[in-house]
């Protein structure tokens, strides 16, 4: 009787999976107001295209100087924008730096003009006031009503191809603005080169260079009409032409095909009839026109656009139906949305031929992978990729082999650092590449070499040249008169050496494996006991006279100050809980960075995250502290993880534009959402432990690439029943609070029973 | 007896081909003085690399404003300067407009010095002081002494890879500057993006691409030592890189390897022994780095200077056999020297594995033709390919392929104008492609499709936007209020059309045939037969009230005046002189045109030639009057166009460096040389018929490409013996003063007599 129960319940959510349409629970609004830095247009999972609204673009430079309002358009939209100037085919989601925002399409009518105008005026530019009411994203859908033109804005996407259908009122001036400056990051000599053909009078092919966060970045288009243009025309702001060969012999301004400059706008005239639809195929390539043209031919030979749109949602719910959960209808929205986030980035970056544009400028074929591009790895080494070790193990293993591309193409011999479009752009610390590398072995997901990745690995970590590797190596820390952030980057190299460490031993160099773990202590060189902070040490040996417990970003911190910093030694906080006085001690201290007040100064100092991303003195809304709620765990009160974990849930992720505290930083704070939610998180990625939290959810079926389901159900969960009071995997208890790896990935069932009490120990 | 006497003279040239070692009689210094435009340095047979000596990197713009001394720098070098500023590996032969220069290289000792320095104070540079007395210029071979550095500096090549060999003193300090701001025609914004990776310490890839006289030129390459550098290090003249990533992270100035950005150059450091030799091989590639190795590692597999060097000198040699001539030294030489010369334009552009790029900046493959590059049509159209068609009619083929390839790729759906590196840059007047095009078919030489041919050149004449074509096929002139060339365009595309029509008769294409045929005759338009010149016409039909008769550039013409462009109808010259009054005022015309004075003000007013480049009022220097000495033969008195034509060879060209008249416009002018000095000329290609005119050589043989021999013999010739008294074809006298192309290439002997008196007929 009770079997049969049991089995009912495994069964029940597997048999609805082919038919659950979970995209419907994605809202992609979510983020893009406030921090987050979400973008609302279509994508399908891991897209190489990002169709999206931008509602401004602001230069990086103002006068010269730095703007800072340029770092709220990472996605190029704001929800709290009240014009749209466009909608571009290439955007981060949730960065914290920017670039990108490659070809910007703009439907208009009336009075041709070329020039976007501003937000206060839009009537004065091609760009037009929107409503949110007239708006509608959905996972592979985006549609806005363009008031200032009377035009119904819709936009879909398969991998390499963006397709967009403007519904016209009748109009003898119908226009598509296609504004080939515009981009996101912008400031004077961003845009490199841009070169367009106009192949016949529905079809262009080009490419647009930019020297911007990737140093030599070229997307190639190939961009077809549903309908031909009656005229067409450009506009080139360069300053000077003059030398260049005889072009001037043409009248290149008006229906002329072959085009280049650094600054160039162009439009497409058309006659519309009422409610007539025009559409456009817009397809990119990191190599070639040609191969544009094959990928936009190889994945949409048609003009169905509501096909396009159906397989993107498909594919979507394809990917979301991995994890199938029973929870309220906010929390499925918000798991849902999570979900979308972390399946966005990295993207795929190849063409349907296989190939791509290595590190190096030339082009590679990706032989037996998918090549992927945008590793913004100190974020998302934490949860995304252990995420995808558990969700999408054969795409993070082609990740790893990218990566390894990445390496192998290095003429620095280094693994990225924070990669995208064949370039590294060098952001953040560590070399996180390490943990990505070695969780993807540790788990059995790498399908590669791991005695070349290793060598990868020990190259990069070598590197001496890179943020004061070789101070790290030759001292064990870097000396703060050499960076403004040698204790962040000293505790990240320790983590990551640690990693090596595992992989070294996994594939048993037992000398590496000695090496590693030795330099994985050097965090200790930055402790002090005395205070029981990390702090900045000089080169003399001694710690910096001030205290530095309050010390932040550039103080020897990057993204993060000493209070969350000190906590961030992921592979052993055990030693580092002894090293603070014990379990008592240690407690305190985290009760303390949770409670604590922060002066008014830190948020002026950041970029990243709002007051509301901060809970006390505990910085969700930045990555370092990600894994300080499961701290609790080691300091033997489990319950206050589970508490913090609830509340970070409830505070940081809510179903609301302005629902993420911060940056979602390509999918790594959706990641934390999911497995927390779930009820375990990997503290420390390089190893297959999970540390179990406080289940959000009612159940959760997760169905493994490898054919096999795991189940969570959290019996008796709400928001009273935050505490976990026995955990039973497949019917036997865990009292460790550690979920393995094999555990899951073995497939079975974890059955949480939750209740009111607080209790140090499961029963 | 006879007939052993006559086999004996046929045989002995021939037995001696093989031996010839024609190549040093090649002058590369010739036309490096003055207005030649020619360079010194080292290629091999339409090679793709020309690397050459730069004397000065003169910007196009001087504060803003246009720089005329620019012009003087077309091939980077000029015989008058007493520096030199390094080696770059593209140079155009003898134009007059320029771009190209790329990658320059100088080796130096001592101080480091990033900077080229000025003329006036070379030791405050990198450039050094030379001397002619220590320079040597041979085909494939260039060396120089670079005296304040104490450096003896050579250069070979072979098709697609430069070698360079330095022979360096004892030295801590030799470095090898490697300037990748530097180019021919410079002026701001002109580099678009430069990328260097450093492989390992002997090797680089990279590109460059720039903005110039080709919009959109890329240039990939591979650099090898022959010994690893000790150190390197390069400056960045950027304005601004601060937003550009992280790459601040690192010290990019010192042996740092992945380099990018506008303005770089570049140092390698080395220690030198007494007469240390270090060697570089660098590889061009119109398609990418890997391309540029592998073009390298084809080509150059070693490190034995002497052995390209001798290869290169073999491939000259073989190409210089086939006109194996019997002549004064000088003769000689400058007989050589202009093969040399009209062998060097266009350039091989494909790779050795086959790929180029295209005119859309996509990569093609050359399938089953070599593509070749830089066709400065204008000038080459009127002797050049004909002399191809004559002595290379496989790469005629190949080149008239590329230009079909050209058009294929043109999203203007026009052949080449002036094309070079994957673009056109439109200098120059009318669409000679068409006659290069028929000029082959005509004469058998084209292996591709006519048909195609036909189509092409159909739609590249009925451009209407492009130079006053529309008005062109509207009135049958160009109003003068429209055009400042109304009447040069008007004469060259009636020539271009009387092309077309011929083709147009080949393919037995009638109505195609009339249609052009009719175009053909526009060219009377513009004749007033009050006055016997070209006139420009206005758009209500009336002749320009001023007289025109010496109008120049931008009074209706380009390059030349009324003076020449009147004798303008290379097609009709019979309707022409009954036009100007038949044919006694017909010649006392080009009497009047050859012995006039022209006033000072007109050389002030051209770039390309100087007064020695004029003869009275005949523009040798200039291409529009190359046909105009063999118009006498029209008038019935050919003994002039003999007399004028001896007489033009005399004065045009030296055995000196200053030996050419006027720029060799990649060729045109040698070839104008290598006809005369072999008695006759092309007067309208398109035709088989060749002028006679008279031999200025003893005897020459005539390899032709289908294995048969044509042999010349000048009996009697002499610098008073210039006047033909009969002509014997194979025996056979000629009396029409026209030679066919059949009757060359089926082999053969063709007999001057020469001797003092001046006739109006053979004999």
């Amino acid at each position: 009787m009770k079997k049969s129960w049991y089995h009912l319940l495994l069964l029940l959510p597997l048999a609805s999976l082919a038919q659950k349409d979970l995209f419907k629970y994605v809202r992609p609004i979510i983020g893009t107001e406030k921090m987050g830095h979400t973008y609302p247009g279509a994508t399908v999972p891991f897209g190489a295209v990002q169709l999206s609204p931008e509602t401004d673009t602001i230069s990086y430079e103002l006068n010269g100087k730095y703007n800072g309002k340029v770092y709220n358009y990472c996605a190029g939209y704001r929800y709290e924008d009240k014009t749209i100037t466009g909608f571009s085919h290439t955007h981060f989601s949730g960065t914290g730096h920017s670039d990108l925002g490659d070809f910007l399409i703009m439907p208009t009518q009336g009075k041709l003009q070329l020039n976007p105008g501003t937000a206060d005026n839009p009537l004065n530019g091609y760009r037009s006031a929107f409503s949110h009411d007239n708006e509608l994203a959905e996972a592979g859908y985006y549609k806005v009503k363009l008031d200032d033109h009377n035009i119904l804005a819709e936009l879909t996407t398969s991998q390499r191809v963006g397709m967009h259908q403007y519904t016209f009122p009748k109009s003898p001036e119908s226009h598509i603005i296609f504004d080939l400056m515009s981009g996101i990051y912008q400031y004077p000599e961003k845009n490199v080169w841009t070169y367009v053909r106009v192949v016949n009078d529905t079809l262009l092919t080009g490419y647009r260079q930019t020297n911007g966060w990737a140093r030599t970045r070229t997307v190639y288009f190939a961009m077809s009409f549903s309908k031909p243009f009656k005229k067409y025309g450009q506009q080139n702001y360069d300053d000077k032409q003059s030398y260049r060969g005889f072009w001037r012999k043409f009248n290149q301004t008006e229906n002329f095909p072959e085009i280049a400059g650094k600054n160039i706008r162009m439009y497409f005239d058309f006659d519309t009839d009422e409610q007539e639809k025009v559409q456009i195929k817009f397809a990119l390539s990191p190599v070639s026109q040609k191969n544009a043209l094959e990928n936009m031919q190889t994945e949409i030979p048609h003009w169905d656009f509501e096909k396009v749109k159906n397989e993107a949602q498909a594919e979507w719910n394809k990917e979301l139906n991995k994890i199938v959960i029973n929870a309220s209808e906010d929390d499925k929205v918000n798991f849902y949305t999570s979900m979308y986030h972390t399946f966005i980035t990295p993207t795929i970056y190849n063409d349907v031929n296989g190939e791509y544009k290595g590190l190096g400028q030339d082009v590679h074929k990706a032989d037996g992978f998918t090549n992927y591009t945008t590793f913004s790895l100190w974020d998302t080494y934490r949860a995304l990729h252990p995420f995808f070790n558990l969700m999408q193990p054969s795409r993070n293993s082609d990740m790893v082999q990218s990566m390894m591309a990445h390496y192998d193409q290095s003429a620095l011999k280094m693994l990225p650092i924070w990669s995208h479009y064949a370039n590294d752009n060098w952001c953040m610390s560590g070399y996180h590449s390490v943990s990505v590398i070695v969780d993807a072995i540790i788990k059995g997901v790498y399908k590669g070499n791991p005695e070349e990745a290793l060598q990868a690995c020990i190259s990069t970590s070598n590197h001496r040249d890179y943020e004061g590797i070789g101070y790290y190596i030759d001292n064990g820390f870097i000396p703060a008169e050499k960076s403004g952030t040698s204790i962040s980057n000293t505790l990240e190299y320790a983590y990551d050496d640690w990693c090596i460490a595992q992989l070294a031993k996994h594939l048993n160099k037992q000398d590496v494996y000695e090496e590693y773990t030795k330099r994985s202590g050097n965090w200790q060189n930055n402790f002090d006991a005395e205070t029981g902070f990390m702090r900045a040490k000089l080169a003399d040996g001694t710690f910096k006279p001030n205290p530095d417990v309050m010390s932040t970003h550039g103080q020897g911190f990057i993204e993060g100050n000493s209070w969350n910093y000190s906590f961030f030694v992921p592979h052993t906080p055990e030693l580092l809980m002894q090293k603070m006085g014990g379990k008592e001690k240690f407690a305190e201290r985290l009760d303390k960075l949770f409670t604590m007040q922060l002066p008014d100064a830190f948020f002026s100092d950041t970029e990243d995250i709002t007051r509301e991303g901060i809970i006390g003195g505990y910085v969700h809304g930045n990555e370092p502290a990600h894994h300080v709620a499961y701290l609790y765990n080691t300091a033997g009160q489990p319950w206050k993880t589970q508490e913090r974990v609830r509340m970070i849930l409830k505070m940081q992720y809510k179903n609301a534009p302005d629902g993420l505290g911060g940056n979602d930083d390509c999918g790594q704070m959706s990641a934390w959402y999911i497995f927390s939610s779930l009820g375990f998180y990997p503290v420390a990625p390089g190893s297959v432990d999970y540390a179990l939290g406080s289940p959000a959810l009612k159940s959760a079926v997760l169905q493994l690439e490898n054919g096999k389901t795991f189940t969570i159900e959290a019996k008796n969960q709400s928001d009273k029943n935050v505490y976990v009071q026995k955990v039973l995997l497949n019917g036997k208890p865990i009292k460790d609070f550690i979920l393995r790896h094999n555990e899951i990935v073995a497939g079975g069932k974890l059955v949480f029973y939750m209740g009111p009490r607080r209790l140090n120990r499961f029963f």
